[in-house]
């Protein structure tokens, strides 16, 4: 028999009962359509979000040189998959506080993700409200995976795969989860009023620092910084894969905005999702008409590697808190945080600090200045709040993940040796090349 | 309290009431259910439109030489954001005609696009039906946006950025908004009986009559026309771009050609979604089909530009009524925008009109050719209710983006020295290069 | 007047009936309302589908040499459309069993598609259940091009555009629907206890039978193994496009599973397709994972294109059994699927077997494991009923369509000469360039 069949008969029964009943069976009704709309949804937001991972793969793609592309290329689809399995053997548990937690407010439980899926064929218990647990699990999974790959790009070029991949299982299994249970339900900066809607601080200012700890700990590409200190650029190798994948992270966003209250089966959530929606364009569009603006006017000519990371870092300023400003006000935060990238990208370089991807400015700048801006937007925030949770997310990210890049560096050790980092890890190191049937400067000279 | 509950708890205290208060009940259930599908089908189907500016910028990238790759990707993310500030600012207030519409039938209200928004939080009131204000608005946008996408095609290669952004900005925050009101509620085309579901005239056509007189005043590329007047062929870089361009914008469609209605919670309007889907695939396969076939008959080799625009030009077509007709007729309609294509390629050549990515073919001539067909299958349409409406729109749109482009032309310029566009945008203007590390014929000349 | 008032009227005027009619009407807008989230997920699933025919693309234009990327790109966008008409025409009558059938269990009925099809405006008899008739149509379409578009990789870089497509249009209008329709309703194969939930089987293995028939038949690319008979690799041009593909593919997996039981309106199926997800994610892990390890430890390094065909290759395997599996039987279940792509691409070298892409080893193999998976995990499964299923299907699809094949060849003949085939497809037979501004060694050799 369908599922269809049975629902009805099973209201139907329902109301073959007392007088009483049609309320009850329509209450049951109205927890049952509300459960099927909420998974419907956040399903179709993590399948926006997991798109973002082809979003970063192709942004770095673009953004290295061709001679470390197809090295870029296995680290990023490497990086989703154990941040997958990291996830769900230790980090889901982890990533909430609940009764089970090993220090309530501070660490949650050390538990397998499967345990708390209802069964196949079961008729799940909607009366508790509520996506599937199965389909929470996935949107938090691609929102670990995300704050992965935000690392992927900033070490790029230089670093070797054994020691990124183990990173990643770390950052995803344990980093990540235990500050972004602080953030949830019961976790000790809810507590303290702490305000992150989807993750400007949680997974961009996360990632970026735990990006940032890479960069200092790694150092920069050779031939990156002249003898007396001066940035040379080193240009990426493909500027329409860069494109696209800022055009797939924006289209991902929707998904990553749109469905971090994890409900959308009632008209104010609807309403509430749409006015998201809105705000996430509206800063991103204020992101890429500030950095064009500003590029022009600093360097006199526009520069699309900043109009690209202008882009994002509006997308992330306005993921604390996009549901309650104005869409002028949304357009306005994420032009600050466009602003952020033409201001930070040069200081990097004079601080010699190699970011190959702007994942600096873009992911942990913009996303301090998305946590800060929440505390001025959001009706219950304040901005104390929210320097408070900054300072911890990133001030434990930064020591945890230094800790682990330290560690790797000295046992088995980060980068390649010169001669293969000049030549390409490509070659080197994976035996293969990302385009190998055209004649690049490289080749040829 | 979650979301949830607060819905189940309002219908319960509702339900304690009189007797008649299961219906009252049942029915601010099922406007609240209409309300939530609508809202969330229209964003899907937004999500899928702003998508397409991913397509058409791959498509353009991948029909431009390389030297001026890095122009287009800028062009294309610019217009995207400068399209949003522009019509949440000016255009939405003029792309309906509602109560206080300055001129009745003609042109609508000066107000900001945020105004009519219920704030974060609130209940909205589902009594009235139709998706959420911002999601309509969401959606209206990345219509708008569409329409600047196909002029950014046509005259690629050789316009300066600002004069581009200025147009931009006047097309998304006037020119379409004006003629789009035209077809809507309480439009004086729609009071004609013109019907054009989701703009094949409006979006389409529109773009396509702006892009022609941009090609119009601003003149061919240097050396696209030899001095005897015959074509020569300025292939593009990359056909996989293209190629992905075309699939961007096939998967895009459903949402714009699915959408349209703004409705889909009731089992006839998903059954007529359905049916267009349906009928938008069919006549992509259709105008497929006919550009491989024709294109093979009349070159004796089947050449993948025109499959890929006779694509488009079948999508293109089925655009302005893809509810009533069969799927044979759907792919037939297709058809005949594919075999547009193949007649108005040369013929454009002949003409010596440059048009760069193939707007005209595609989306003017097959924009016309789905505004008439729409006369012949929807049963409340007429074809010279459609010709009335395509003349207008078409006219209209031509009348006013040839001014600006002449003021334009006349004040900041349209073109690039000689010199800077033989030897590329990228490198003269951006000072970039898109693919940095490649030897290009150019290059090694 | 709009459909919501519609409804909205519709429930009242039952409702101001007898004392019986608020159940009655409550059922029928249960009805109702699963018919529209039914149609609405499997709309979205759909759409995915179809997204991964751009993933094969990408994934077939990087697999193959530059000087043979028009062509494959050609060929998938050519096979799409007629799959499309191909499959309306004929096949779908004959990818399902009902009372029309030409042989009950064998052989559906040969009706045109588009009869079934409610007109444009009715009201849908909602009491059936299940999607509107053409949404279930579109997303057995998606699936039918699937399959198709394993082939056209395998055969790549030799085989003439007019057998290709010829080829196509018999698998999807012929034979794909035909042993489709066994494992549906009242197929023999569903009698039989063979289970597949979305096509390990009936989509991959039977595509990977048709492109392993389609290689015997038509041979080696000319220098792809010497006269001793090793192997000699030929790279793809762009794995950045290759990986983009992937990336591609997972995303659509996402509604090629998740849609495939047609129900999605009730907590139930919604907590099922969330497992769906969960555990398709898991086997891409797994596989990608399995792929990375097992290259690196077999070949000393790891090799890119075997973890992105290790990543299908797990897709492929949770295929036929998403839903009852744990997380990580599922991960373990991707990750045979991985392995077996480490194991079988050398195989088929060393057997002198030129797969372009892998379509053998990823649809073919994987897809046979898959299948007998499912015989291990689904509570209604028995390994005995799956192998004979597959033997069944992949027999049939092996005889049928190596027929056709050796038709093909002795009639319009499969192959270019060799000149043709040693210069490049591109040129010679289509008379353009996928990259014609770059300079590749093949042209500065």
């Amino acid at each position: 028999m369908r599922s269809g069949s049975k629902f009805a008969a099973l209201l139907l029964a329902g109301l073959a009962l007392a007088g009483a009943t049609p309320a009850m069976a329509q209450e049951a009704s109205a927890a049952d359509a509300l459960f099927v709309v909420d998974t419907l949804f956040i399903l179709l937001s993590a399948f926006l979000v997991m798109w973002m991972a082809a979003g970063f793969t192709m942004l770095e793609a673009g953004f290295v040189r061709s001679r470390n592309v197809a090295m870029q290329l296995t680290k990023n689809i490497g990086l989703f998959a154990l941040a997958a399995a990291s996830f769900a053997l230790v980090g889901y548990g982890l990533s909430s506080i609940d009764a089970d937690a090993t220090i309530p407010g501070f660490l949650g439980a050390f538990k397998f993700g499967e345990l708390g899926f209802a069964p196949a064929g079961s008729v799940p218990d909607t009366s508790k409200g509520g996506p599937a647990d199965a389909a929470v699990f996935f949107y938090g999974l691609m929102f670990c995976a995300t704050t992965a790959s935000i690392v992927s790009g900033a070490v790029a070029e230089r670093i070797k795969l054994v020691p990124f991949f183990i990173f990643t299982i770390l950052l995803t299994g344990l980093i990540y989860p235990i500050q972004s249970s602080w953030t949830g339900a019961d976790g000790f900066l809810s507590n303290l009023g702490f305000v992150d809607h989807a993750g400007s601080v949680t997974v961009h200012a996360a990632g970026g620092s735990a990006a940032l700890m890479g960069i200092l700990i790694i150092g920069a590409r050779i031939g990156r910084f002249s003898k007396e200190g001066h940035g040379v650029p080193m240009p990426g190798s493909s500027l329409p894969l860069a494109t696209l994948g800022v055009f797939i992270l924006w289209l991902g966003w929707f998904g990553f905005n749109g469905g971090a209250t994890l409900s959308a089966g009632t008209p104010s959530a609807m309403a509430d999702i749409s006015r998201v929606i809105v705000n996430t364009n509206a800063a991103a569009c204020g992101g890429a008409i500030c950095a064009l603006v500003l590029s022009q006017l600093m360097y006199r000519s526009i520069d699309l590697t900043m109009v690209l990371n202008g882009t994002l870092a509006g997308l992330v300023a306005i993921t604390a808190e996009p549901t309650h400003p104005s869409m002028l006000v949304a357009m306005l935060i994420g032009s600050v945080g466009g602003a952020l990238v033409i201001v930070i990208v040069p200081l990097l370089d004079r601080l010699r600090l190699d970011d190959v991807v702007g994942a600096v400015p873009v992911h942990l700048c913009a996303g301090i200045w998305g946590g800060i801006a929440a505390g001025l937007t959001n009706p219950d925030g304040s901005v104390l709040a929210q320097l408070v949770g900054i300072a911890m997310i990133c001030g434990f990210v930064m020591v945890a993940s230094g800790v682990v890049w330290l560690a790797l560096a000295l046992s088995v050790g980060l980068r390649f040796d010169a001669e293969t980092e000049q030549r390409g890890l490509d070659i080197n190191e994976l035996g293969m090349e990302a385009y190998p049937d055209f004649v690049t400067y490289e080749d040829s000279a």
